[in-house]
C-alpha cells in the first residue's frame, strides 16, 4: 500500500501523539508533547526526551528509541567551547535530529502534509531534502482491523449511555412556563452538557463540545447551545467523544422534542431518518462516497426539502452525509462530494440533517462499518421524536 | 511589537483554533475544525465554512468574515463546465483562498512556523511567496493581561479544589494489607485520576492526563500512574485542566505520603520546597529565565542532590525548572536552559523535583505572575508531606 523506502529514504513525523492521530498510530505511544517518528529500511523508531524515555521503553510498539538527551550531550561535546563565558541557546531540535539521520545515513526525508514549515525550512538548510506526501499518511488507517472496530464499539456503547441517560433526563423533566423543569431546576443546554460530560467521563471517556441545541441554535451546525431547553421545540444532541484508553472516537446525534413537535418537524424527522436508509442502501464496498452523498442529497430534493440560496445564513442540507473516524474524529474518507471507492472496514458516520430557521434543527447519527454486500450499524440506540 | 505589515501582506493561520492557541488569541472563536485568519493593513478576518459562519458572525472578535461558499461557487462558475459528465473533486482549500487572497492584492504570507508544509507548497505553487516568521507568532501573548491572569487564576481555584479533594480522600483513607482503602475500596491511580477529571468537570474544566504516580513510577515525569496506590511512598498528583468557558489553563503539582515518608523522601522534599523559594527570590522583570533555572540546579546541587549518569534513566533533577502557561499549557517563557529576560505579566510554573528509583518522586509546582520587583504567587494550596 505504502511506497517501499530507498536506503537514503525515511519517513519522518514530528508531533505529539495527542493530536497527531498518525504518530499515535504508528508508535501506539501517547504522549502529550511533540516527539519524532522515523521508519527505514523496515525499522521504526523514535526519537524522545529524558521526560518520556522510561515510559517509551514500555509502551511504543517500535524497533529502536534514541535518546535526545545522549544525541545533545554528543552534539555540544562537538560544538559548545567548555571556555565559553556563558551557555549558549541549546541546539535546535532538528539539530539534534540532523546527527541522528546522518548516523542512520539518511538524505530525504518523506513527511505528512501538516508537517511544520519552520522545521521543513530547518532540515533543508541543514542539507535534507523533504518531500510532503500527499494524505493520507498511512492509507492503511483508512480501513480499520477488527480489533480496531471493537474499540470503536466500546466507546459507542459508553457514549450510547451517556445519551440515554441525557436524553431520559429531559423525558422525566416536568412541562412549567416554557420550561424543562428537572429536580426543581430548569434543564438548560450547558447543565445537560456538563452532566454527558461528567457521565462520560465517570466511564473513561473525554466528550468535547458536545452539542445540546435548542430551535434555531441547531441551525448552525457547530453551535454547542446555551440557554433554557425549550419544550415543542427540537434539541439536538450530538456527542462525539474519545476513550482515554484506547484512544478512540465515536460519534452519535439524536434529535427530541419534549411535548409536541410541530407538523414540519415531523416531516423533517421522517425526511431525515429516510435520508439514513437511503445511505445504508447505498454504502457498500466498491461504491464511490460521492454516489452516496449524492443519492442522499436527492432524497431530500424528492422530498420537497430544498436548500436556501443565501450562503450566509444556510438552510436545507448543506453538509456532508458524513466522515470517517478512527483515531480521529473526522478523517478519510467523507460521504460527501470527494471521490472515494469506499473500501470493506471503514467505519462512517451517517449524519443527514435539515436546517430550516423557524422550524428548528433535525440530525440524526450512527456509525457504520463499511461492508462487502452493504454496511453494518454500530449504532443501537433507538431513534424517537416526541418524549 | 509586531513587524508592521506591508500592503501585499499578509498575516495567515490555518488552523483550528482548539489546538492553536494562536487562532484562539486572534479570533476569539473557539472551533475545533481548521479555518482560516488573514491580519492586512490593520484588519482582521476570518473564512469559515458553512457549518461555522453564523456562530462566527456572532462569537468571533475579527473585522470581516468572509464565506468559505461563496468564494467556491464563484471558484466553480469559473472553473467547471456545467456539461462535464461527473463532477469533479470540489477544489481545494488553498484554491479557494487564493481567490480570497487575489481579491485583497495580497502576494506575500507570513505564517506560523507550525504552517503546515503541505499548503504551503500548495499556496507557492498558487505564486504566493510565503514566510515562516519565527515564534512566538503573537510575541504579545507571552505578557497576560489583567484579564487573563484572572482568568488564569479562575483555574487555578478549581483545579486546587479537585486536588485537596484527592489529598483529602488519601487522609481519609485507611491503611490494610500495604494498600489504602477508601470507602471499602482500595484507591488506585485510575480511580484516583478518573475522581479529580469528573470533580474539574463539573466544575466547568478538562483535566487529562493527570498525574498519580506511585513511588518510582514518579520517577518518568510523564508516566500518568497506574495500580494501588500505597503507604509510606511518594505519590506525586500533577493536574493541568483547560477551562472550558475560557479555555485557559492552570497547573499544580503536589506530592504526599500516606503514612511515614523515609528519611530520604523527608530531605528530598525539603530541598524541593527550598528550591521553589530559590525561583521565587530570582524571578522578577528583567532577570534572564537561565538565570532562574540555573539557581534552582545549584541549589540542589549545594544540597548534595546531584544527577544520575546514565541518560537513558535520568535520576535527580532532570527537567526545566518551569514554562509559560495561558492558552496553552506549555507556552513561552521556558525556565530553563534557554536565554528570555522575564518581563512584569508573564505566567509561568516554578516546578522543581527530585527523582532517584529506590526513594520514590518528589516535585512540588505552583503558579506565579512575573512583576516588577518580584512575582506572585497565584497558588494557595498548602504543602503537606504526610498524610
Amino acid at each position: 500500500m505504502k511506497a517501499r523506502l530507498a536506503n537514503n529514504e525515511v519517513r519522518l513525523i514530528i508531533a505529539d501523539s495527542d493530536t497527531s492521530a498518525d504518530m499515535l498510530y504508528a508508535t501506539q505511544f501517547h504522549a502529550p508533547d511533540p516527539f519524532v517518528y522515523l521508519e527505514f529500511a523496515g525499522e521504526k523508531a523514535i526519537l524522545v526526551s529524558q521526560l518520556e524515555i522510561g515510559r517509551a521503553r514500555r509502551q511504543a510498539e517500535v524497533d529502536r528509541i534514541f535518546s535526545y538527551a545522549e544525541l545533545e550531550a554528543r552534539w555540544l561535546s562537538e560544538h559548545v567551547s567548555r571556555s565559553a563565558a556563558s551557555a549558549p541557546n541549546p541546539p535546535r531540535r532538528c539539530e539534534i535530529l540532523s546527527l541522528l539521520l546522518r548516523d542512520l545515513g539518511v538524505s530525504r526525508l518523506i513527511v505528512p502534509e501538516s508537517f511544520p514549515l519552520g522545521a521543513a525550512h530547518e532540515l533543508e538548510e541543514l542539507g535534507f531534502t523533504i518531500t510532503a506526501q500527499p494524505d493520507p499518511f498511512f492509507p492503511e488507517r483508512v480501513v480499520k482491523r477488527p480489533d480496531e472496530i471493537e474499540k470503536i464499539a466500546a466507546v459507542l456503547r459508553k457514549t450510547e449511555q451517556a445519551m440515554a441517560a441525557a436524553i431520559a433526563r429531559i423525558t422525566a423533566a416536568e412541562i412549567a412556563d416554557a420550561r424543562l423543569i428537572y429536580d426543581g431546576q430548569p434543564l438548560t443546554s450547558e447543565g445537560l452538557r456538563a452532566f454527558i460530560a461528567v457521565r462520560l467521563m465517570e466511564l473513561g471517556c473525554l466528550a468535547r463540545n458536545t452539542i445540546v441545541a435548542v430551535g434555531d441554535q441547531g441551525c448552525d451546525p457547530h453551535h454547542a447551545g446555551d440557554g433554557l431547553l425549550r419544550p415543542d421545540t427540537t434539541i439536538v444532541i450530538d456527542v462525539f467523544p474519545r476513550d482515554l484508553v484506547s484512544h478512540y472516537y465515536a460519534d452519535i446525534s439524536r434529535t427530541v422534542v419534549r411535548g409536541r413537535a410541530s407538523d414540519a418537524v415531523h416531516r423533517m424527522y421522517a425526511a431525515v431518518a429516510a435520508a439514513q436508509e437511503v445511505a445504508y442502501r447505498n454504502i457498500r464496498a466498491g461504491v464511490d462516497a460521492s454516489d452516496v452523498h449524492a443519492a442522499v442529497a436527492q432524497s431530500f430534493l424528492d422530498l420537497g426539502f430544498h436548500n436556501g440560496t443565501d450562503a450566509s445564513s444556510p438552510e436545507g442540507f448543506f453538509h456532508g452525509t458524513g466522515h470517517g473516524l478512527g483515531l480521529e474524529l473526522h478523517e478519510a474518507p467523507r460521504l460527501y462530494r470527494h471521490h472515494h471507492t469506499l473500501q470493506a472496514g471503514e467505519v462512517v458516520t451517517v449524519e443527514p440533517g435539515l436546517y430550516y430557521r423557524g422550524n428548528g434543527a433535525v440530525r440524526l447519527e450512527d456509525l457504520v462499518v463499511v461492508a462487502d454486500g452493504g454496511c453494518r450499524n454500530l449504532t443501537t440506540l433507538p431513534k424517537i421524536l416526541e418524549l
